[in-house]
């Protein structure tokens, strides 16, 4: 039996969730709900239809999981509690430090309505999380690490195009090769955040803007880049077009620790993504969880989960025994 | 509530899960048992006994999981089947091509007994196998590479020291760097043996012995090393023992996919270890896992289980609270 899909939202991830889902045969889109007005959104698969957002309560019984593909700054706060009481839900909400209080909304909504949600998909957080989980639970003795990129920080480019004079930006995070180096030696660095990331910025001018001072600008920008290496380069637009469109990430995980009775033996585990789309890996990696959870659905799972608590084989069409003879 | 642990047959693994022991605080040795005379048999752990394995039974109140250190060959495909009837086990079975089949009498034996057991624990199979399980559920459409090394192939060195005129011998595995690179390009490049791994040997001789004939010998070895680039390299015993003795391993599961509606981009999901001390990596895993089953047996569940089987979160001492605050 396939999993019966609704997005909420097209965006890059809404459109990433179509994509994924055209991958796997047993993930099937019912529809897509949107805030615009439905006749100006063109998705991709046929026979598919965009609807308002304000009409998906029709689709109760229509939908197995609802992927939403909202922000977390604004939307998912709101969203995922409220469609949880509807829809088994997943979101992909990536504010850490509000981890803990979406949670609770989500778990208290999904429990009193009967449904399953799953928050926090995709890869970090998500994968990575899962990663850091395993890692530390093998090695309690060790030290872990976190480096981004390298890749397009959509934040970090928002910014830049702020600044007076810039026509548009593009900003890459960059991990330190030093920095990367030192921690697979084993030798459990303190890094500052200098010494971590580089970033680069691709910078559009407007006519007649003053390059130095927006070079100043963009190199003292508290909490964005005051604490980093900072290189600028000024392009022309269609330069920023042809070469610099696409939106890659990646990054590492890395833990570095010690076993033996005293200690004696060290072991790294070093888990690096290296993704040309970043909306496309993330959604990849929310369908695949869409199935676990419908299938936890149906073995009568309710209420808020976390990547942590779902078992590697839901997540995957095969069968336990597929899984021992092909993967194990 | 801590979990009391029985650890039969004191090798390598046997001392390498006594080692994780004493790295968390909710694991207890209660008792090792050995095949040998008990009284030759000196462990580390202060006020801990070794008994002999035909004592074992006497222990089915006193262990929540058995941990099984024997050989896959001939030791645990009788073993595990057998104290699952008493107690909940951990094995790390690796002969890949027979799990099926161990599965199933595991599974039989566990679940007429009331008990959970899991098989083939530790890195490959285990967090290998894990690793290639979640990339290909994430990117359907891709291939697979698993490299092994650099690292110490017991078996492989075992072989050269049944050679004639060998005295001693340590044969290591090493992953080609060009087929690596070639794999991370994302050209996904149909590989041969040869071309993915190196054989280097280091090899004592003894006085006399003629080195042209032991290296012909071992560079045509079928199945161990004729199929494989092999460098071999004669050095003094104290040398092996000073630069050789230790029992390094590690390896790489590499993923590469694409997704987009016309498969335009590329992912590449790299899980890399570098481990000084294979048994005890693959020891901190099992007992990270023996916790696992612990708390799923008091929950009910029952029968044989894979890594597959089990949700992140089980692995870990911490509350799920905890996890979602400080790792997700």
């Amino acid at each position: 039996m396939s999993t019966r899909i609704g997005i909420m939202g097209y965006g890059n991830l809404g459109r990433g969730v179509e994509c994924a889902i055209k991958q796997n045969d047993d993930m099937e889109l019912v529809a897509v709900f949107t805030r615009r007005n439905p006749s100006t959104v063109k998705i991709l698969t046929d026979g598919v239809k965009v609807y308002s957002a304000s009409e998906v309560q029709d689709f109760k019984d229509k939908i197995d999981v609802l992927i939403l593909c909202g922000g977390s700054a604004t939307d998912l706060p709101v969203q995922t509690p409220e469609y949880a009481k509807y829809f088994n839900v997943v979101d992909s909400f990536d504010t850490h430090a509000d981890i803990p209080q979406h949670f609770e909304k989500v778990n208290k909504s999904a429990t009193e309505s009967d449904h399953i949600a799953l928050i926090s998909c995709g890869w970090d957080p998500g994968l990575f999380s899962v990663n850091r989980l395993y890692a530390n639970c093998i090695l309690p003795e060790g030290k872990d690490y976190t480096f981004w990129g390298k890749g397009v920080s959509q934040g970090h480019s928002d910014a830049i195009r702020r600044i007076e004079g810039v026509k548009d930006a593009r900003q890459y995070t960059i991990p330190k090769e030093d920095a990367l180096e030192a921690v697979r030696s084993g030798k459990n660095p303190e890094l500052t955040t200098r010494e971590k990331h580089l970033r680069e910025c691709f910078v559009v001018l407007e006519p007649g803007a003053d390059a130095d001072r927006v070079t100043h600008e963009i190199k003292t920008m508290k909490n964005y880049f005051d604490e980093y290496d900072t290189v600028v380069h000024f392009i022309p637009e269609e330069e920023l077009m042809e070469h610099h469109s696409g939106i890659p990430h990646g990054g590492f995980v890395i833990r570095s620790g010690a076993t033996g009775w005293n200690k004696e033996n060290r072991h790294i585990i070093e888990y690096k993504l290296t993704l040309d789309s970043n909306p496309e890996f993330t959604t990849s990696a929310i369908i695949a969880y869409a199935r676990a959870i419908h299938r936890m659905y149906k073995e009568g799972q309710r209420g808020c989960k976390a990547v942590f608590d779902i078992a590697p084989s839901y997540l995957s069409p095969l069968s336990g025994e597929e899984l021992r003879r092909t993967m194990l």
